[in-house]
């Protein structure tokens, strides 16, 4: 088991720029290697994107950020490597966001504006923990999907930010040690198993009480917990929400057992442009993820469906928890 | 991708007794390996069972009456014989079924009787399949969990069966070729996967057409779904059903969906003295299939919580099939 990369205040850095070059922590083989990818240019940025070695909406947005610096840096076209990246993974749409907030920006400040990018998400999660604490009572019981901590993001995390903000006691509604004992369930998130990869690994760095399951035992367990908190890729205008293959059959359970079900997202992550769920692209990916992991491969040679997100309804979603509190659709154009 | 060991009908037989010992194909090594393991013993039947060398409530049944057969064969306290046996899994009520029903069987008895249990289920699942079909329409598209079939049962299967019977043409309801088109969602059922090693292993050696996704999926795929067909463990009195964990979950969203949801059974599984759910043990199991599978652990060193199945309550059920035809509870004291 490898220890985290971290900062001097003990925060995960998956994402480390130095100006000429970016190291990206690989997260496909997490938590056994601590090992890095490092991109030299948007080419290379956008395919370790493609390739899951970093993952997770914000994160993507920050790492995609930095692929247009390092474009800048080698003089490559810059709407090339914009349209390059944009195409890196279809569903998020914070990858959209960053680059066209890049897109007016000259090619001497890429860097910057990426560096930016980067710090402002980490202070957007700060902000988002503290309002999404604030719904969850003393000493909560939260079931959690996917990873959306430090390495989904540009540092702290959404949904395990919220989390994170309760174990620490950095929110206002959980500063005293009774109110902090969290206790997290951690549905492992087939295929890629990003819960009990990334998720698992990065409650057990910051000593956060957790428990794993497997994703189907979700049913069994919810009837024990305060609230679902999950991240999300992108959530139309009328707050239907793409997130992660299995937040939909949370949703539902959810609703069956009458559990708050909370969506975390920076604002980033809202598009207005889009009108509701069935004008998000939901990205198809490999068979062989399915079939196995890792190198791994366990299953009969059958065909395989393999949509790496899905679609909740907004009828299922009892809040969407942002940098700005607490918010109900329909979603407006945001300050940015 | 080996092929399966099958009798001159064509029929997959894991389940081999050839009076001085047991051959049991080895199902965790499945589909990879055609492998099998010999016992002699009524001990070492227990622990193949244990170890889930061959697992699926009818099947555990058909192997325990086998254990006995050797127990006689090797002089052992038919006594002590049954108890190991029914020790070594809690959940699957045939197993208990089964050895009542050799109790009072002389010990030069038992193998022709262990024989008899053994082609039994196989008629029964015949019988199964034909009610199961008729609930149906032509060409479904069915999800199904976990694994009841040839290996699941004592031939055919019970949820699989049913597949089966449609796939084959032998249910009166579905003769003709275009009623016979029937589409299979395997979900995988982590955590020992027995629907992508298993089931989807059977649906290739027939050629039934099928297509397998991670349990999370469940919940995108059920609106393109005829209905929900599972097998079960046990079923109480009052119809509260323990099968494989993920069942309550597909359960509630079939319902949220407005899917059919059918328990397909021998009335063997069927346990009257149970009154709910909530008197039905509950295995649990290590927490190492969880964290990886088949020597690979890919998952951050935290802990478990790994049931082996759930209960779903009757009121998500829509209906119980046996071998006499569609059943609603209270379940009574059936012939058997």
């Amino acid at each position: 088991m490898s220890t985290a990369p971290t900062d001097e205040r003990g925060l995960i850095t998956p994402i480390r720029f130095d100006g000429d070059g970016l190291d990206l922590l690989d997260q496909r083989v997490l938590p056994r290697q601590v090992a890095w990818v490092r991109c030299s240019t948007s080419g290379e940025v956008a395919q370790a994107i493609a390739a899951m070695v970093v993952r997770g909406a914000p994160a993507i947005a920050v790492t995609a950020a930095y692929g247009m610096a390092l474009a800048a840096r080698r003089g490559e076209d810059l709407r090339a490597a914009a349209a390059v990246l944009l195409a890196s993974r279809p569903t998020a749409v914070n990858l959209r966001w960053a680059l066209e907030r890049l897109a007016s920006v000259p090619a001497e400040g890429l860097a910057d504006a990426a560096r930016a990018i980067h710090a402002e998400d980490a202070a957007i999660n700060r902000a988002l923990g503290d309002h999404g604490a604030a719904v969850l009572p003393s000493a909560p019981t939260v079931y959690t999907h996917c990873n959306t901590g430090a390495l989904a993001t540009g540092g702290w995390g959404t949904a395990l930010g919220v989390i994170r903000s309760v174990h620490h006691g950095t929110a206002p509604s959980h500063r005293d040690a009774e109110a902090r004992r969290i206790h997290v369930f951690v549905g492992e998130t087939r295929p890629y198993l990003q819960g009990a990869r990334l998720t698992a690994w990065e409650c057990l760095q910051e000593g956060i009480d957790c428990t794993l399951v497997v994703d189907s035992a979700a049913a069994v367990v919810l009837p024990r917990c305060d609230a679902v908190l999950v991240g999300a890729d992108r959530v139309a205008a009328n707050g239907d929400t793409a997130n992660k293959i299995g937040t939909l059959s949370l949703a539902i359970l959810a609703r069956h057992h009458g559990v708050p079900f909370f969506v975390c997202v920076p604002s980033s992550t809202l598009d207005p442009r889009c009108p509701d769920g069935d004008a998000i692209p939901v990205e198809e990916r490999g068979a062989e993820e399915v079939l196995g992991h890792a190198g791994a491969h366990w299953a009969a040679d059958v065909p395989v469906f393999n949509p790496a997100f899905d679609v909740t309804p907004a009828s299922l979603v009892t809040g969407w928890i942002t940098e700005h509190g607490l918010r109900e659709p329909p979603f407006g154009e945001v300050a940015g």
